[in-house]
Order: structure tokens, then sequence, then C-alpha cells
């Protein structure tokens, strides 16, 4: 298989990405153990079908740990032929010359118990679609990180956004703006009100080569936002772990993360998309809380500081 | 409008419907009340537009009770014209002469705290479809009750099954069998190997006038289904409710209620109808459970009671 601008005996494209997220799954798993100071990431490596055919991930979960009391940071490295329900999912018509697929990617959810400390998120991933022959067809990179706080800090909010400003700004000016949107039109549970599950941060898909971006500068810019993740997040937790709460602190929290629950199961597409082409479930809802309450009509108290993380959440600001 | 059957001055047959649903949701919300102790159901009239254009409903939910939790009992009699989504869900393309719709139902879910009282569903609805005349083009009875333990009595088994197969026999020999069956194929998480989110109950839908079953024939059968709901349910209550249990068994129920949510939320095709037609999601998301967890790959100890309810939810049985 080969893929743009890729040249006789070079490490393949997709060979260093796949390099790339296992080292940053590394990264990222010692940053957060530190931060947690108690907990460790167990690791489980699974395949998709028997002997290794169609590839696999290592999922390495945390839980009960110091600070985080769920998360996973999981890669998965998979292939396959075209499905009837992935062509259906990702768009591509029988008639196409695409035959086969190629995902690699690495996704991350933490969900701290202390209510003052967000929950995150970040995906990563690169897409190859190729012909019977093996040839490239498509290709493409999407990903994104953003931020669930349960209670509003807006200098966290602007360290946050500020992070991948700067990252998004050293490849392309316009892009936080745009993926700054996208983000905040994306994670939105449209069943409530338009209500977004948090603050946001950037949102890009289907980055392919255009005019003035080779495929080569959206592996790059992948790159760079996969590894601003621990800058943009860990100095929160530093900052917000050792506030103490109260149970209706608690509560709130758990009130929100139902919503979490709303989005990823009704809306995430990622989520659907990995439980209708019968990915391994329990790494893909690897992201749900580890507890939640649902409540009929639960509204916060006029002017209290729940309602000012619901009003940021229902009308989202610029930060930076 | 005219109905199959009807005569001039005789009672619209949909307002027989509405007039028994709403007699059913009181007898339904007074049994439950009762066999509580202490909680009451607070009723929330709404309108889906304002004048009561397009009807409205009554949601009454019960919270922190005695024995239940959480739980709501609903009804609600809607209309309007065919939207593009609408159409799409019900499969009816534009050419069709339907213009309009109307359902009329009553739906409830009950979550209840103590683990050895088992959660219930039940649904019964009936839809017209008709053309820009107001003439009748289409209508048709659906329904069902099912029960979701997270221990496994097989004497309270029986017992809701068997209500609901003399319920059946009472019209047809064939329909328990059948509608017993609907219900273990439908309750499915398809994405955790096929494991049912209960014990199953019955469920059918689009049932419509054919050779041998005219329309009064469904009424009466749902009207029969919705009155067997106190039987099947209230001795298994009353059992029950007293039985102490362990914070561990409580553990057991919150990840249990974790499927429900995975079920209601990824597969349910009336939570999805709703949220995806505007209906009002307060209402259609009374169904969660109060308080769930989701935790990484969990599995029951072998031979434990946990693991033998597991079992009865991968391979249905047959009670009776």
């Amino acid at each position: 298989m080969k893929v743009f601008g890729e040249k006789a005996g070079e490490k393949k494209f997709r060979d260093e990405w796949i390099d790339f997220i296992h080292e940053l799954q590394n990264k990222i798993c010692a940053s957060l153990e530190t931060v947690d100071g108690k907990g460790e990431f167990k690791e489980d490596l699974w395949e998709r079908k028997p002997g290794g055919k169609g590839g696999g991930g290592k999922t390495r979960v945390i839980s009960k740990g110091g600070v985080f009391e769920k998360g996973g940071v999981n890669t998965s490295v998979v292939y396959g032929e075209l499905s009837r329900k992935m062509r259906e999912v990702l768009h591509i018509p029988l008639s196409s010359e695409s035959k086969n697929w190629f995902a690699a990617g690495l996704s991350l959810v933490i969900h701290p118990y202390n209510p003052f400390v967000p929950t995150v998120h970040c995906n990563y991933r690169y897409f190859e679609l190729t012909d019977s022959d093996g040839n490239l067809t498509d290709c493409w990179f999407g990903g994104g990180t953003d931020l669930t706080p349960y209670y509003l800090f807006e200098e966290d909010a602007k360290h946050f956004h500020g992070t991948y400003k700067n990252t998004c700004d050293n490849f392309d000016e316009r892009f936080y703006r745009l993926y700054k949107k996208n983000c905040d039109d994306y994670f939105v549970n449209t069943h409530r009100n338009n209500e977004r599950r948090g603050i946001g941060g950037i949102f890009y898909d289907h980055r392919k080569p255009d005019e003035t971006h080779d495929l080569n500068l959206w592996y790059k810019f992948s790159k760079a936002c996969g590894n601003a993740f621990i800058d943009a997040y860990i100095p929160i937790v530093e900052k917000r772990k050792y506030i103490s709460f109260t149970n209706e602190q608690k509560y709130w929290q758990e009130i929100r993360r139902g919503r979490y629950v709303e989005f990823n199961l009704v809306h995430d597409r990622g989520t659907l998309f990995g439980l209708r082409t019968n990915g391994r479930t329990e790494s893909i809802l690897m992201s749900l809380p580890p507890t939640v309450r649902f409540e009929y009509d639960y509204k916060p108290a006029q002017d209290s500081e729940e309602a000012k993380l619901l009003e940021v959440c229902l009308h989202p600001q610029d930060w930076v």
C-alpha cells in the first residue's frame, strides 16, 4: 500500500502515526499517574479477530485512583473490508473503488472524583481507504480535545483554550476559530435545548490535502494537538485536586455526568460508529462516568455556581 | 375524522382510548402509592405547543419514596403534520396519502431502591394516520410490559409471565408465545453479546385489522394488557420490598441499571423517536434510573446469584 509522497525505503506514513499514538499513550498515562499519585493504569491488549486479523488495540484503564475515579487511554489500529454498515456510516457508495479501510487512533476520557476537577476527552485518528489492489484511494485526519467542568473557573477555561489556540496558531491562524466552533457545534445535546456537554476545545474531521495544506501538515498538526493534551489538562488538575467539596457538589457532578452519558450514547458519532460496526464494547464505553444520577426536571438554583456553569454550556463563550 | 366501524352519534374510538389511558394512569398511580407507603406522584401537565396545538400530556413522577427511588407514569395525546423526520422513522413515503398523525398512549417505568424488587416498564399506544381531509388512512395498536430484575426469583418470573399469558389466552392462544418472543427479541443490548435488559414479558407493535382480528379486538386486547399491569407487578413488590440488602447488592443493581441506560439511549425506538421528533425530553427520559454505575469490564463471580441473573438475560427462558 502506498501513501502520498511516500518514497522507497522510507518508513511508511501510517507506521509513523502508529508509533506516535503508542508513544503518546505512554506519555499521557505516565503524567496522569503522576498527578493521580495513587492509581495505576491496567492494560488490556485485544484483537478484533482471532489471530490478530483485523487489528486490535491497547486499552488502558484507571479506576478508583487518588484523583481519577475512572478513565481510559486507549489506542487501536484496526482494518478490514468495507462492510455495508461501514459504507453507510462513512457515506461510501458501493460503486466507489474503495474496498478496504484502515484506522489508527488514540482516544481518552478521564473522570475525576472531585467536582472541581473537570472531565476531559480527546481523540486523534488517521483513516485510510484503499482499492482491491491495496492502492490508497482516500485518507484523512480527525481529532479534538474538549473539557467538561462541573464548576466554572474562568482561568482554567482560558488556559485550556489558550493552549490549543497556541498549538493551532503554529499551523494556520484560521484553525483555532474554525475548530473551536466545530467543537461547540458538535458536543451538543440537541434534545436538551442545545446544551453543550462542557466548555468545548477544538474538533476537526476529514482533514485531507487541499490547496494550501498537504497531508503532512495534517499529520504534524494532529501530532501537535495530541502532544498539547498534557499541557492543556494536567496543570488544571494540579490546581484543583485538593479543593474540598460537599455532597451537594458531588450530586451536581453526577447530574452533569448524566448529560455526558446522554451525549455519548445518543449523539456521539464515534461511539455509535463503534457499537454499530462491531467494535470492542468495553473499550468504547470506557468513556462512561463511574457514578451517575438522573433526576426528573433537575434545575440548579438561580444565580448559583451550578447555574453559572449551565449558562456557559448553553451559550458557548470566547475564552481567548 | 372517521374510524373503522364508527357510527353516527357513537363516541369516537380514539376518545374511548384516551379515556381509558387516563383512567389506567389514575389506577396505576394509586396502587403504586399504596405499595410504596410514603411517596406520592407529582403531576406536570404539558403542551406540545403554546395554546395546546399539537396536544400534550400528563407526566406523573415519584421520587425518593418508601419503595420506589424514581419512576414515572405518563400519558400523552399528541398529533400533528407528518414531518420529514417522522416519515423517516415511521417509513411513510412522501407519496403516501397520509399527511397527519395522532398518537395516544400510556408509558411507565418504575425503579425501586431495593435490588430484590424488579424494575418494570410498560407502554400501550394507539396510532392514527389521516389524509389532508382528515379521513383515516391507517391506524394500529402497540404495546408491552417487561420486567428487569436484579436478582432472579423464579416464582416471580412465573407469576409475571403467567399473568400476561392468561391475558393473552383470553384473546388468542397464539399471542403469548408470539409476543413473548417479540419482547425477548426487542429489549436486547446487541453491543453486549445480545444480553437482554431483563427477563422480558410481552411486546407487540403495528397491530392492525387482519382476517381474524378486527381493530376492536386489538383495542380490547390493549386495554386488557394495560389493566393486567397491576396484577402482574404489585404482588412481586409486596413480596420483596422488605428483604434487607447489602451495599454489594445495591452496587450490582446500579451496574445493571447502566445496561438499562445503554438499551434506552442506544436501541429503544420509542426513546429515539421521541428525542428525534422534538418530544418532551423530561417526560421521555423519566425512564432513566436514579443512580447508575459504569465500570470497565465488570463481571459477576462465577456461580453467584448475580451470574445466575445474567445467564437468563443472555438466554431467555420459557417461564410458563
